[in-house]
């Protein structure tokens, strides 16, 4: 059994410590100058406020001042903070990760970073030096509050050493959280940031439909959902390649599954859903009272890039959320 | 414009007939002697019994035995009865369809005759003899009682003769409904058939789920859900590959299109939500009060036809509905 880092006591970073500690590994969670609330409530071995589920007793707490005394003498670290939160963190990270103490990352998805799209794993291998392993990051239909409950999980790790990304998955196997591996960091990370513009698109449908007199039910506008989805995973397999990735990992875990899950909760699909109503983009975030909305960040990136690729879907939320035009998905220029 | 006889007046055969009429075809809808009851309430111009839609006031409604009148002079056809009532059909069809009257199928999947899985246009085809032309079958997320209401709806006609299939496509689009076309009616018709037996996997995972003490919401067992989706993606294009088909065809709207489409329905998810919960096939059967369960044939089918193909899901699936075992999917064995 191994001593395992997690920096970052959010939903997916604690959720994690539970199949880690059902693993036997001696498990040690720090939380951000952010999570001193979280890191207060868990080491009274309270429930985590935000997965209203109590770790198990094995996992070792620590606020952000003691991280020195939980990493010192890790086998490996686990970077479970927000994006925004990445060179904080490497900072922190780049005293303890080394050659056989590798770091797996919670964190991923795409940077814009020196004028191109980057994956968030090699941005950081970048920052950790060379002589640091690279990164790998978890992708796939994964749920915090449900990896928490020991619901049935299927997970993906990217890395560009696979040999290593094979045996970190043997660490975390549990009957419950299986771990398959690719070495398509970039197709991983780009159906990472890409499922949470394409959720937002999924969620257009059922807007239209209600402002349309609609009822919610089984004859709504399932068709259209149905088919924004198909055509999500073309247009992701499209960018993925031409950013470097392989067209094959978006039909994966880390792409329709991740979609799918996506697409089910209700965060990025409320959001749209308010678009498709008819609300100004102002409007419908002010209504999400403040939730995190990646797919803004990633449609404004993604027009930035400005890419060779077909994609009249990923163009028209563009013109959605950064211009303010209506919705009204463009299905005449789809499946070209 | 053109004179369109459509065969079969249940659901699919009666909401196409909108967007044609829309298009301004002169249509003829028939119905089969099993649907006289439906025929009457159109021809009063009352709305379908099934669709809860009035049809457009252009389309003429035929019962069977004035079918010579409907059908003499058309232009094109389009067969719209179950699978069981193909052979039927065919033989009403046959003194019809030509070389310049060529034939639509709304009735795809696959059959097992003559000792392996055939796509039903071709079967149809053998039916109606070499000088008629190949049928064309309409695949994708395309629920009736949404086409009926004109909700937005994308589609693929699969046919061996794609120039046809173009031209066919030509004469049904309209704004809200958009026709694609492709010549894989094999991987087509392997998706149309597949996609009930996975849409009952996916369903599972919610009657896993209560059955555990869950409740219904954004955490219960969605990472499983999005698990089976994937596999079931993965086993459908392998599954389509065996058969003769293309496995980017599972990638579209026949493939992932009207998986998601009919995941979101409720006859064959609530079957298998059923299942999942611990109730016996019986008893789920009972609990459907005669709902349409084309999941058990595929199943039962896929396991006569032995093909060489790793397919886990289907295999479970199998030992659930044919042999009374337990729900619980083999996830370890995924993604193999």
């Amino acid at each position: 059994m191994a001593i395992i880092g997690v920096l970052g006591a959010g939903m997916m970073g604690s959720a994690i410590c539970v199949p880690l500690a059902d693993r036997g590994h001696d498990v040690r969670l720090v939380g951000t100058h952010l999570e001193g609330e979280i890191v207060g409530r868990l080491r009274s071995r309270g429930p985590h406020p935000g997965l209203h589920v109590t770790l198990p007793e094995s996992v070792k707490v620590f606020p952000v001042h003691e991280i020195h005394a939980a990493l010192a003498n890790n086998d490996m670290f686990i970077l479970g903070v927000s994006s925004a939160g990445v060179d904080w963190a490497c900072e922190r990270l780049r005293h303890y990760v080394e050659a056989d103490r590798p770091l797996l990352m919670i964190t991923k998805g795409l940077l814009w970073e020196g004028g191109r799209l980057q994956a968030i794993p090699d941005v950081v291998h970048a920052r950790l030096g060379a002589d640091a392993p690279p990164p790998a990051a978890i992708a796939g239909p994964c749920i915090a509050g449900e990896l928490a409950r020991r619901v049935a999980s299927c997970v993906v790790l990217a890395g560009r050493d696979r040999a290593l990304c094979d045996r970190l998955a043997d660490m975390l196997r549990t009957d419950y959280y299986q771990v398959w591996t690719t070495d398509d960091v970039i197709g991983a990370c780009a159906c990472a940031a890409l499922k949470n513009g394409y959720a937002m698109a999924y969620g257009f449908a059922g807007g239209l439909h209600e402002r349309a007199g609609g009822e919610p039910g089984t004859v709504a506008m399932h068709n259209l959902e149905s088919a924004l989805f198909t055509q999500s995973v073309l247009e992701m397999q499209r960018i993925a390649v031409a950013l470097g990735g392989r067209a094959e990992t978006v039909v994966g875990l880390a792409g329709i599954g991740d979609l799918d899950v996506t697409n089910n909760g209700n965060r990025t699909g409320r959001f749209g859903y308010l678009l498709g109503l008819g609300l100004s983009v102002d409007e419908a975030v002010a209504r999400m009272q403040g939730a995190t909305l990646e797919c803004i960040e990633i449609v404004r990136v993604m027009r930035e890039a400005g890419l060779n690729v077909e994609m009249p879907l990923m163009d028209h939320m563009a013109e959605v959320v950064l211009d303010g035009a209506p919705v009204k998905p463009p299905i005449a220029r789809f499946f070209g």
